[in-house]
């Protein structure tokens, strides 16, 4: 059904915006689109902060990027209008936008809910919206969006632990699903105790699976172990311990986005073992190509996920009790934040709190 | 159920073996260990020469080489003496052996009918027996096998053409049914057009699939098109075809073992595509990792398959009359087989006739 705009006009809204590569945020006036019959506008409460957000603010991934950028894609807020042919929600319902506001509806992915591999998916921010305009993201009062981008934010899932689920936890969850690496029992590592990978040890251990936490940093065992759950923890620079986790996995979440080798997470994985890799890294490494062979594995890339698994994952999550762990931030610390997250200093997202903490009177 | 000898005594053997990292082969006189209860002795009619066959005999692929070494593992005969507990086999019947000819018949892999991945699996050649003795390849006049380890020749198809099938085919098959890409109408890219890839072709069009063979040499257009019955044919340096084929693949089986990047592979696989990786690289690539995220796709490694494919896999033969094109040659040539083979100089396996030209008046 397409979209009309019957009389709607453009929507006034504010926020804060990365002017150029130095990725240095400052308060922006701009307008939404206005909200068609199958749009809802949603007053936004929360906003996670995903790495992403730094490297398209700092241009660091080779795309062009449509400065003033807005970021955020791990929005979580409330309904305050509805289109007239909306069916998903009502004034007031709770909904949630993660990293893409829009795709064809139509092609093969579309018809699969895998809207986010459609070669027409809009991106929540720095994309093209439907009438050709810059998308801007939740780092700002208010988001107009199809109701079919937005998922229902189920009650009792605290919201602004919530919030950083639409992207950090959908990019672990959904090739967990995809992949079959969902089963009681099996084993599985995860490179990485960050935003993501912190996010998967809480899903592994709800599918009441077997986790190893992989990492470089000593100090993150005790928090692996301890706070979060993990059954073991594995030192990649340990040799015995590598030795000793050879052909154990039925699978590893490789998180980590750093230059690292995959030869030793390909030995860890029993033979048809899976290895997804979903950090962003920008040095990409040699493939282990005989152990590979000999051992009938995959290597497998996954980035977020579509809408029915978002809504899936949410549900999941509210099932079980599964939140981000957060550091909940004003606006205007918002700089701070981001050069704390460059050198990961954070447990483990940093999140916005957009409703009570960007004022109007931000804006020149 | 234990392997037992009574009374049987070691079986005399002869065949032709490579002395040395010069991989020159010569006759040579051994002894297979005796035929055990659950054992049968098989007369060996053909066997084929695989590309494996050289690297081994030249040492280069950094294994260590027990010279004198007899290789050949696509190994067809007529069976002439059975172990009183044989129940597959009764004699003047034909079994195939392949790549492997023991395991240790208990473990998790041995359990799932991938003995080829069991740790403690034999080779056919090159590998230590059960007894401890070290295992002769084809290229000889008999070999003893465990039955569990021997194939049943189908009726009807000829059996030097069905040699090769029992590597060769075997490598292309096993992944093709593992990763579900046999499915009528899905489109199949198979780079390489060689002992592998011939006959990955024609299994891909017993699927009744869509099949593109992906190509350096334009020279083999004709070939692919007209006699192998492929559907298309690219070139893998000529950037317009790479376009054309973007996004276009539901799996790609690549055959190529010297060193190429993977990239326009991978760019050719439709979303959730799969890269099976099958040839012996020794230059490991570059993964291409963006690529591979954005469009969740796999690459996969495989190498040969296990006694229940392998026997699938000649009965499926058989029903689709599938046989590699071979060059029958004199076990004398063999030398020269393995130079031409070293130039890819062959359409596209060479098979040594062993019954009719090994002749005990080689030996010293």
């Amino acid at each position: 059904m397409a979209n009309t705009l019957s009389n709607e006009k453009e929507v006034p809204a504010f926020g804060w915006a990365a002017r150029d590569s130095s990725g240095i945020l400052s308060p922006f006036h701009f307008s939404r689109r206005a909200n068609g019959d199958l749009d809802i506008t949603i007053k936004i409460l929360y906003c996670g902060i995903c790495h992403g957000d730094v490297h398209f603010a700092k241009n660091e991934l080779g795309r062009h990027i449509n400065y003033p950028m807005v970021p955020g894609h791990e929005i979580v807020g409330e309904v305050i209008k509805i289109g007239s042919n909306v069916k998903k929600f009502k004034i007031g319902d709770i909904a949630g936008v993660g990293p893409i506001c829009g795709s064809c509806g139509k092609c093969s992915h579309c018809s699969k809910s895998w809207e986010n591999s459609c070669p027409k998916t809009i991106l929540t921010y720095n994309g093209h919206d439907y009438d050709g305009s810059i998308t801007y993201g939740g780092y700002s009062n208010k988001i107009v969006v199809n109701e079919n981008y937005a998922i229902i934010m189920p009650k009792g899932l605290p919201l602004e632990g919530a919030a950083p689920l639409l992207c950090a936890g959908l990019t672990v969850y959904s090739p967990m699903i995809h992949h079959g690496l969902c089963q009681s029992g099996q084993h599985l590592g995860i490179v990485g105790l960050g935003g993501l990978g912190h996010v998967a040890v809480k899903f592994a251990k709800a599918f009441n699976m077997k986790v190893t936490v992989i990492s470089t940093s000593p100090g993150k065992k005790e928090e692996a172990l301890e706070r979060l759950g993990a059954d073991s923890f594995l030192l990649i620079n340990d040799q015995q311990q590598l030795k000793e986790a050879k052909d154990t996995m039925d699978g590893i979440i490789d998180t980590a986005s750093g230059p690292h080798s995959l030869h030793p997470l390909i030995d860890m994985l029993k033979t048809c073992g899976k290895l997804i890799l979903v950090g962003a890294s920008i040095t990409p490494p040699v493939l282990p190509y005989m152990p590979l062979m000999l051992g009938r594995k995959i290597i497998a890339g996954s980035a977020a996920g579509g809408m029915k698994e978002s809504q899936d994952m949410i549900n999941f999550a509210a099932k079980h009790n599964i939140t981000a762990d957060i550091e909940v931030i004003p606006m205007d610390y918002v700089n701070t934040a981001f050069e704390r997250l460059a050198k990961n200093d954070v447990k483990y997202r940093f999140v916005i709190d957009v409703a009570n903490t960007l004022n109007v009177s931000h804006i020149d």
